[in-house]
């Protein structure tokens, strides 16, 4: 049992489908197979919800992680003691909850770094309570410095080197150091999480691959990665990589910009989404859906997406490999 | 029978599976109760095909256009006589073929302009034979000045105001007169395929539409053309409006870059596709497979995609929409 990581789900926004999600999804018997789940949030806000939705489930307070005991049957709640339970109101964003989930965040973190949990999930969060909290200046400020994004959908896996550049900044962000240095971190990630000789399929920028970003930058960054023992392919068409991907004759594409990918995931819109900040000594694990005020207290919320990141978390820090 | 529209399969390169697929779907018994279809190309080639890859079909060589009776179960072949036919030696790169091809686009085209043929789709041609005929610069030559791609792949429809830019040229084609052109277009062009009050997507540029060509080109176009009486919707997200599309909420997409489209049709990948040249006074089809040498003249070549793109050429002549 000690050598399972510890995962955490961080019940995002007390007053979304967050805590619920996680609940449901924590109650599931064959997740202590593969990990130590535990809930991080406030212990109140939880019972609320397990109340509010008829979730049959046994909570235990925890207030340091040593004091979790990772039982079949009880979920423990690493409680930062940052929330007033008044303030939880179904489907209401609030300063409050806002502050409660930038602190569980931090928290999260710094469990992270210390090493002392392998990975955690960040449950649905809301921008308008994040926005009243006041204590983060932009959405994008949730994404830890220096990691990826490493999104999946089914059998399709994107990072790109760059998140929300406008097109115009695009071309040089191209640049050979910023392609070699992700093929290099996508394929020691991929080998952590126990995909031996990771195929990576480099996107090329312009139109079939052909341009001067592609002479210059990205084939000098995949015959380094070739030289350094990696298996990278490339630059590849933009418009053929994806479905390559999809196709099993990649583990993963490394992307020239935000949209390059995020066409091709949210197009497929496969079954199985998440996204993983990759980069850290630990895993960050985010799902596809959002805080859902409207249903948020009413028990129909669905926990498939919290489950399998959950269950993706467990198996790539266990070097087991993808779910599939 | 008059009012049909004339649609013509040009048979592409002799030596490749062009022949074939045309045979084969021009042979398809509910085809002349949407059009009067008939065959471009070299007959001696065409019947060459037929032998070889054993398909039992009746030819009617003409030499002008007058002279086709369009009757069920005789395929009337439109010889521009411009093949020996002791060049067409299957899965062989000719530059004869190459020339007979270049001289079968040009006589479509002209036979398009002057309003005798309503449609002509082009069977796969091979681009080694074109460059040896040494008649055109470039392959993208074969695309009709002024007109714009417009690509099917199931319910996914998507045009780009330009094709094959460099992504660094792309922000400055971003343009409120481009936006707006095309997008009046698209609109003139459904109207006229058949469907009423069509409802355009017209992407943004930028991630999650957020942008300077956004603000200053893309929205200003498309409350121009909601002006005009266009139900125009933008600028959406470029990860989400090919997905809305797909899930009918647009009948097409404007888009603002060749790959962002082809990523979403390439990935979506389904069955169905082909690409019309909008425009132009007649239609003019491609359809997404190769001269396929290594298996020209032995039968086995599937012509799903060609009657497909027959049949739609024909239902968007006669103002029909599309085949689903």
């Amino acid at each position: 049992m000690s050598e399972k990581p510890v995962v955490v789900a961080m019940m995002g926004d007390p007053c979304g489908v967050g805590p619920e999600v996680s609940l449901k999804a924590l109650a599931s018997e064959d997740l202590t197979d593969l990990c130590r789940p535990l809930l991080l949030g406030s212990t109140s806000a939880a019972q609320k919800t397990a109340d509010a939705c008829g979730i049959d489930v046994s909570l235990h307070p925890i207030s340091t992680l040593e004091a979790a005991r990772y039982e079949p049957g009880v979920i423990d709640v690493l409680d930062p003691g940052n929330l007033d339970p008044a303030h939880v109101e179904f489907g209401t964003p609030s300063a409050a909850c806002g502050r409660a989930v930038v602190g569980g965040v931090r928290l999260a973190t710094e469990l992270g770094k210390a090493g002392r949990i392998q990975a955690w999930i960040m449950a649905p969060i809301n921008s308008q309570a994040i926005r009243l909290a006041g204590m983060m200046a932009h959405l994008d400020d949730l994404q830890p410095p220096g990691s990826y994004v490493f999104r999946i959908s089914g059998d399709l896996r994107v990072v790109p080197i760059a998140e929300h550049l406008a097109i115009s900044e695009v071309p040089a962000s191209v640049t050979r150091d910023a392609v070699f240095g992700l093929t290099r971190l996508v394929h020691e990630t991929l080998e952590a999480w126990g995909l031996p000789a990771p195929r990576i399929g480099v996107a090329g920028l312009n139109p079939h691959a052909m341009g001067v970003q592609e002479e210059d930058e990205i084939k000098p960054a995949v015959e380094e990665a070739r030289r350094a023992g990696i298996d990278a392919t490339g630059p590849v068409s933009p418009d053929a990589v994806f479905r390559q991907c999809i196709e099993k004759r990649f583990d993963a594409v490394v992307s020239m910009y935000h949209d390059q990918g995020q066409i091709a995931l949210k197009t497929a819109a496969f079954t199985g989404a998440c996204s993983i900040f990759i980069g850290l000594p630990y895993l960050m694990l985010s799902i596809p859906h959002g805080s859902a005020y409207d249903i948020a207290g009413k028990g129909t919320a669905q926990h498939k997406s919290m489950l399998e990141a959950l269950e993706t978390a467990a198996r790539l820090a266990s070097g087991l490999g993808f779910i599939r």
